[in-house]
């Protein structure tokens, strides 16, 4: 099996990893415009071989994992190239724009749009993780666009890798997932700016921060050429989300203004309840 | 040696575990209001012995490690009860109120304020950890004011448990603490909220939250007997904060609104070098 995977970060890498683990025989090539991420994953035995676009008529797999704006013009190219029998794979956090612009290309039987809900804050075949999508959810898009022995060969890689499945249409997934997502990461990167401007004229606070701060500020440590993308293609949900948040924040602040201390232990305990609700989400490990 | 522990979670669970450890033929006497703490207590053997407060005469330390609204009642009676030589270690998350309280006490030679920064978001006697303290900072405030022989009985303690030691006065303590640890403590409580809410609307989106979700939600686990009287104390500070985060989350929102992205790539980039600022905060580990 030839499987091809543009854009070597950390899920297309991690996928590399799974799939030559699980099927024998695989020779894995590389796209990448970086051409140090290519030598790391060769290096890495991430993959096998440096290819390019004209090589992808000898694809069977073509897995896409590049910043959601590049994918809107790198998946057209790509699906001009393969062969009939060829899957491609989307992974990116965003469904709506990319189907959108695939919807009348000649091959779209060929293409799977999904996102796996698998990652770190980290980022480049260094970040590539073994095992990192198993017991994960894979979210799949518009399963009935794609060619039905296309969607069985799809399947199997992902049960194979570990992961659930779910359905859903394109608009769903991006509303919903700017809620359990793109929120977090928006509330981490200004978490992290608000302390890092108190640092400059008080120094040395960040000494005193523990593990808590450590978790909530995390994903400020995320790569900007993927998240803004994600965030100009998920403009209005995110927004949205981002108006509710601000919202609460802002009934928080007046009722420690007001002194009304048994209110703000009321929201504390409806909120406990998420204990319940994380369970079976696992924190990723640090390194 | 004497140590009694006032308030069996956490905090006053994990000292008595390290103390116990460190320091062979200690008895560990605990005082809670809570009948069933006492027992897990006694069965975890994190305390040999139930106490109550006309004990403490033979105390040779004393920790209280309770709500700190509570402590402001309970810590001026404990420095009524013990006697001379014994040292009154308070290990709340706020500093000016209770440092205020028992400034004219005439046994405030034997009071010691800290405050480990350590913890996770659990609470009670099963939430005890061996080694917690170990490489973790410990803030002690107003030094000067305990007896030089029960400082360094102190320093002793925290040194065989691992800590780094930083001074800094109660009113510092307080306004640096809300940035790294109180503003994180909200964040995530409303992370939690704003999606708990469309939760009730939209069902099922919980299973779309990956690692990510969780680590930025996961204080919001945490006790809101212990941290509401926290934002009550530091009140101001928390305003403060939480005043500069919503504007940073406005002005992010506003970049967002004029398709200012560049503008939010440049947000996220220079909050990024936040990883270098946490090397050495490590995350708690998942349970």
């Amino acid at each position: 099996m030839n499987v091809f995977i543009i854009g070597l970060g950390l899920i297309g890498g991690s996928m590399a990893l799974d799939i030559q683990r699980e099927y024998k025989g695989t020779t894995v090539y590389g796209i990448d415009i970086n051409e140090d991420h290519i030598k790391e994953a060769i290096e890495a035995e991430i993959i096998q071989e440096k290819a390019i676009f004209s090589d992808l008529n000898n694809a069977d797999i073509v897995i896409v994992s590049i910043p959601v704006d590049v994918s809107l013009t790198v998946i057209p190219k790509v699906l001009d190239e393969i062969s009939d029998n060829c899957l491609v794979i989307d992974v990116g956090s965003t469904k709506e724009q990319i189907c959108d612009i695939i919807k009348e290309h000649p091959n779209r039987r060929n293409f799977l749009a999904t996102h796996p809900i698998a990652g770190t804050e980290f980022s480049g075949p260094s970040a590539a993780l073994h095992n990192l999508f198993n017991g994960k959810t894979n979210i799949i898009c518009e399963v009935e666009k794609t060619a039905f022995k296309l969607q069985e060969k799809a399947l199997a890689i992902f049960s194979k890798l570990g992961m659930r499945i779910r359905y859903m249409d394109p608009k769903s997934h991006d509303k919903h997932i700017a809620y359990v997502s793109h929120l977090s990461h928006i509330s981490s990167f200004m978490l992290g700016k608000t302390v890092i401007e108190k640092e400059k004229n008080e120094r040395d606070i960040f000494d005193m921060a523990g593990s808590g701060f450590a978790s909530t500020v995390r994903l400020a440590k995320s790569s900007p050429a993927m998240w803004a993308p994600i965030f100009e293609q998920n403009k209005n949900n995110v927004i949205e989300t981002l108006e509710e948040y601000i919202q609460n924040l802002q009934y928080f602040k007046t009722l420690l203004e007001q002194d009304k201390f048994s209110a703000i232990y009321a929201e504390m305990e409806n909120t406990n309840h998420i204990k319940q609700i994380l369970n079976g989400i696992k924190e990723v490990e640090l390194r």
